[in-house]
């Protein structure tokens, strides 16, 4: 059975440096025939693979139900629960990935910042950093303060049979802004001003959270995940010079510290037409497009050889099933077209995460549809 | 005297359906030497003109201490408070433009909407537009109706000598936005439906929506305006093709209502980097920029023809002295090479609106400091 030949795997994997890539290639040859693996690396999918951004939560009513009483950090460290609430959308759709269900905040909660996930809010940040001595005393992250996440991820692995796992962490630019701003923030004010006025401070408080999101990484990597998602959420808001100034070296680190896993890795923000570019020069094997540039366009920004993830805009999705299916047909022809472009691939997904009141029956009958296209 | 001279040429402006031009060709010949005009029209400033997005308003204490028990949509009805509130920044900062104190809700307020602006939330609809019913029974705007608002331009006209005075209205999507959504929205789910699962209805929203604000403008001009900025506050939210199909022609008629009266268009989103030459193409003079574009590739965007606003990002404010002046003088300088590249001239402006907590010190510095670049 594949789930008891993984768990042997990872078990190995636990026992020297060099196991993580044994599992990683055990893991690649166990989904050699996964579409949305195939995708992602060049090869030829045997169904265009889909999966949608935010697929497991706020959407689903067994999700909610299941959520009752708990809080979601809570969710987030309970193996069991971050197993079932992974797994409730790949039972209900039948999507291409699974994409594990945790938070961008996990690492640094598990590192041990104090921090809470306020309904309607978002996380808040007990003491929000914003001076080199605030910079020098952040910890660090052991792979044991994950282990709740690790747990649940081998417990996913046997649970998704031949379904590939999507591991993910937030990129350290929206991790700092967090830390910053001391919570979400429409403006980055307090952020963009430690960039600009204290860049050395910046960029050891960039390094401090590139190594937390590559230690999250590696131990996800360890569990087994089949692919990496690098989310930089807020990353939009910033001109590509600042971008490249005071983000993309980061980034890039992240990318090239995960790289010898040999998995397919992921990179997506909103609102980033102009940073695309350089977002795939980060090191992403996967670049994510939001719907606001079109697939075609995506590839001549992104260049060749890179797969394109997205993109249709998750608003459509309340627009009824005519207006979803042209949107569809047009999303698939124009990741085509790019394919011939030269684009190694094209995984369906929105071109952000599901809205809270889509209706999940919508998702449902994308996913088929998707899949005749 | 200026004032004086205006207003007798405005009051020839209500007599007959040509004197609105004679106003303008007056207002435009008395402020011939204005820096903002001059740039804005292709002409060559004396000095670089600089305005500021919000610039009347919420950074200013004496904007507080004044509206101290005074609701924001009652500010916008009373004359004398929206003739001080233009005023201030114009006496503290030095600017080379006024912005017309107003809310881009107050001419459907006008016509006779409900709704009301609530502190810490923004526009709030008492009853939704979601329907063709709905649409069928909106109201239009009668001048008549928005004559506190030209009653405070009057008062304008005479207090600011020869700095020019800029209107505003919204542009049709962002109001449909807040009509459809009954308020802010961050996702824009109802208006994205309404526009793809109803083209006909939404279409019908956007032609009253676009009577309503070229009334208003028109009123503005009558009332002696120099210049013009239609707002398109939501407008990044779209993709290019869907802006193309759904908000263009609008937006365009807008313009092309407006045209005649001969005074400088502007035009501005914020995030609207791949709808900069569309967004040109709608009949602005100038285009406003955020930060995330820099100039040198607006200009291509954009094409020749049309002078530049921006884009300085507003966070930066918040980073000192040192990096202020940097980026200033960056962007003063790509200003220059986007002229050489054929843009007709270039305002500076921040990216967009001046941000709550920024320090109005910093604003007034960063005025010498331009009109030194």
């Amino acid at each position: 059975m594949h789930g008891n030949e993984a768990a042997a795997s990872r078990s190995v994997a636990v026992a020297g440096p060099h196991t993580m890539t044994e599992v990683n290639t055990y893991t690649r040859r166990r989904l050699t025939d996964a579409p949305f693996l195939a995708a992602a690396t060049g090869a030829t999918p045997s169904r265009r693979p889909v999966w949608f951004m935010r697929q497991a939560g706020r959407s689903l009513p067994e999700y909610r139900e299941l959520r009752k009483g708990i809080g979601m950090l809570e969710s987030c460290f309970d193996p069991e629960l971050v197993c079932e609430i992974t797994m409730q959308p790949i039972r209900r759709h039948g999507v291409d990935a699974a994409i594990l269900f945790s938070d961008i905040v996990v690492p640094l909660k598990a590192a041990g910042i104090d921090l809470d996930i306020v309904p309607g809010v978002g996380p808040v940040i007990a003491s929000p950093v914003r001076t080199a001595a605030d910079v020098r005393a952040l910890p660090r992250l052991r792979p044991e303060e994950v282990g709740a996440v690790t747990d649940g991820i081998e417990l996913l692995v046997d649970a998704l049979g031949d379904t590939p796992l999507i591991g993910f962490a937030g990129a350290p630019f929206t991790l700092a802004s967090y830390l910053v701003e001391g919570g979400p923030s429409k403006n980055h004010e307090r952020t963009k001003a430690m960039m600009h006025a204290d860049p050395t401070t910046w960029h050891e408080l960039l390094g401090v959270l590139t190594d937390i999101t590559v230690a999250f990484l590696q131990a996800q990597l360890a569990a087994g995940v089949d692919a990496l998602q690098l989310f930089d959420s807020w990353a939009g808001a910033l001109s590509l010079a600042d971008y490249r100034t005071f983000v993309l070296p980061h980034s890039e680190r992240v990318f090239a510290q995960i790289a010898t896993a040999g998995v397919p890795r992921i990179h997506f923000g909103v609102g980033t037409g102009d940073l695309l570019g350089a977002m795939g020069e980060a090191g992403a094997d996967v670049v994510g497009v939001d719907w606001r540039v079109p697939l075609t366009e995506a590839v001549r920004r992104v260049g060749p050889g890179k797969a394109l993830q997205g993109n249709l805009d998750p608003a459509v999705l309340f627009a009824g099933s005519a207006a979803i299916e042209s949107e569809a047909r047009r999303i698939a022809g124009e990741a085509d077209e790019a394919i011939t472009m030269g684009a190694a691939g094209h995984i369906f997904n929105l071109g952000h995460g599901v809205l809270p009141d889509t209706d999940p029956g919508v998702l449902t009958a994308l996913v088929e549809l998707v899949h005749e296209l």
